[in-house]
């Protein structure tokens, strides 16, 4: 047995937590950069409860309240100026995926600003500036993660850049930042959740410690949806289940399935959680086919964590979610055999204990997009 | 829902694990000072594997190999001034609880060597020389605590030192270090860790994050004990069940029985697992009756990760553990009455969700030992 388990931010949850401790980021610097998206932060009343806090704990602030999402190179590099224009010594990130892993990867990037273009996805970052993550979504993880995941247009897809600075030093979850997301948010950033925490049981690094973590969030998931509400319950095990799947993922890293998701999102614009969703069911099947050895089984652990029997079910589920957010993109032939060609060079195909060959990812594609 | 969940200790596990992944200590320090007991780490080979590592990192390293069971204060300085007179810049502790603590009580003193002793036991050490942590026994999950339990002569006890700098940078557990251990140890270290565990289930602090990792340890520690061998999976489990365990413990701390426990192990020199063991099975009835509200049911959770169905049957299984390393030991009523006094004023019994009373103590202490 192997083990290889490594998370060191804190992660603090509750209502109002941000305030109520925010002792837990008075020693981190004298100014903060806060790093957001243009709207969401604002909505749903985090970016005031930071500002309360650091008013209370005497530290001074600044704002970069643009960025988009899937965030490209540029986007870190302006933000990296303008920590050092405002003369920043730590980052508050806020929001979801997007502004997180921007707020990460600037905070890297503070550190050693003359990093050229070529040499930014690496996965070597041993210093940052420290960082603060606060999650207003229940899907991405990267509050627990080392990773920041950005859009790199020199090769035409989404990379990753990574290190152990990366992982913030503390995560506040506050469940009250969910209730303003939509519908198709929330179901988006669930199944990109339920699928960190299914590809890190498919990952070649999975382990007794990330099996456990990603089988009770597979479990919360699947609870959530059971009930079908979104009260505070609910919102509260979402959260809960995205940072173990968070959890999951810094150890294991994801599968072919978010390879080939980020190929629909680079391309066409789809969001994270729905590109790698439109296509989880069919490479589950793939997996179920060819796996083998001490990996037999593993899909069917999956299905038990779902608590159901059989992927028809899950892929029905799946399809009765994403019908809910509007209809399913339509792709031709030619379109997804240049994704695959792309997708099987992937690093996390190679990563998974199911390694779809080109023609087998061509099939996912089609089967799931066509 | 509430969570604090903080464990930063980088974990590994894995045969060969010390010299395979020794690059993860290359960066820690010029010179190691090695804590550890007399006899186990020379015999169970982890001495010379920290040995080995250290020479192909290039790393110096001393040995304070004197480290006797439940460390006391004046240990832990004689190695403080080892350390100084040693110029050694950072701790690997090799052992049981007693050398894992020692080394982290150490590591933390060696920073700030003129605290005073009535100063000592505080949770509040922020700072320390790095510490690695190799266990060889599958029980205390000191490993991945930020405590270090002494024995402190001045209030006739046992008591905590603590502080997020006490966490271990990483711990490394290779399975075959317990392939020496005595079946009496192998018995007291993992019911200790089945306690911790428990006891964080029934932790006022615990949390749905504390309990997903206090199952699955049950879980592990109750197929052990079904499987009854001690081959390689059963080694490699339960040092898995007694790391997660101490994940536990170091979010929730520990309740009434480890306050308990300790009054045998101080006045009696009982081994601490087997100490808090005896009193596991009348404590978790009296938990038992007293449970309500949102903590009811909590006792019928541990009964189902132990895959059993009552109390009864629980406290027959520790009986026959107890019984096969020896005869039970005897106690006069006076000295449970004054361990009862004592243990009735530890913080750990108010950490509980069962806070038993002086009598209540008492009633545990005669049901179990008389």
């Amino acid at each position: 047995m192997r083990i290889d388990y490594f998370m060191p931010t804190r992660v603090v949850m509750g209502e109002n937590c941000v305030f109520d401790s925010r002792e837990l980021f008075a020693g981190l610097g004298k100014k903060a950069m806060l790093v957001t998206g243009r709207n969401s932060a604002k909505l749903n009343g985090a970016q005031a409860d930071v500002e309360k806090a650091l008013v209370a704990n005497g530290q001074a602030r600044a704002l970069y309240d643009k960025v988009m999402s899937n965030p490209s190179v540029e986007c870190i590099r302006e933000i990296v100026d303008a920590i050092g224009a405002e003369q920043c010594d730590f980052v508050i990130a806020i929001g979801g995926g997007s502004p997180l892993d921007a707020g990460k990867a600037a905070a890297a990037l503070a550190y050693a600003p003359e990093t050229k273009s070529a040499l930014l996805f690496s996965t070597s970052f041993t210093s940052a500036l420290p960082i603060v993550a606060i999650p207003s979504t229940a899907g991405t993880g990267s509050e627990v993660t080392r990773n920041a995941v950005l859009t790199n247009h020199h090769i035409k897809n989404k990379a990753s850049m990574a290190g152990p600075a990366m992982f913030p030093r503390c995560a506040f979850l506050d469940a009250r930042y969910l209730s303003t997301l939509s519908m198709s948010t929330t179901i988006n950033t669930a199944v990109d959740a339920l699928s960190h925490a299914i590809e890190g049981m498919l990952s070649i690094r999975a382990s007794l410690f990330s099996d456990m973590l990603a089988k009770e969030s597979i479990s919360l998931i699947a609870k959530c949806y059971r009930r079908g509400d979104f009260g505070r319950q609910t919102r509260e095990e979402l959260f809960s289940a995205s940072t173990l799947a968070g959890m999951v993922i810094t150890n294991t890293g994801t599968v072919a399935a978010h390879a080939m998701g980020y190929m629909l999102t680079y391309n066409r614009n789809i969001d994270h959680g729905r590109a790698t969703g439109l296509l989880l069911g069919e490479f589950l099947r793939f997996a179920q086919k060819t796996e083998q050895g001490k990996h037999a089984g593993r899909i069917n652990e999956i299905l038990a964590s779902l608590d159901i029997s059989s992927l028809d079910e899950f892929c029905s589920i799946l399809d009765t979610l994403f019908r809910a957010s509007g209809p399913y993109e339509r792709f031709e032939r030619s379109e997804l055999e240049a994704y695959a060609a792309q997708a099987v060079r992937a690093k996390n195909r190679a990563n998974g204990i199911a390694k779809p060959s080109e023609q087998d990812i061509l099939d996912i594609f089609v089967k799931s997009l066509t």
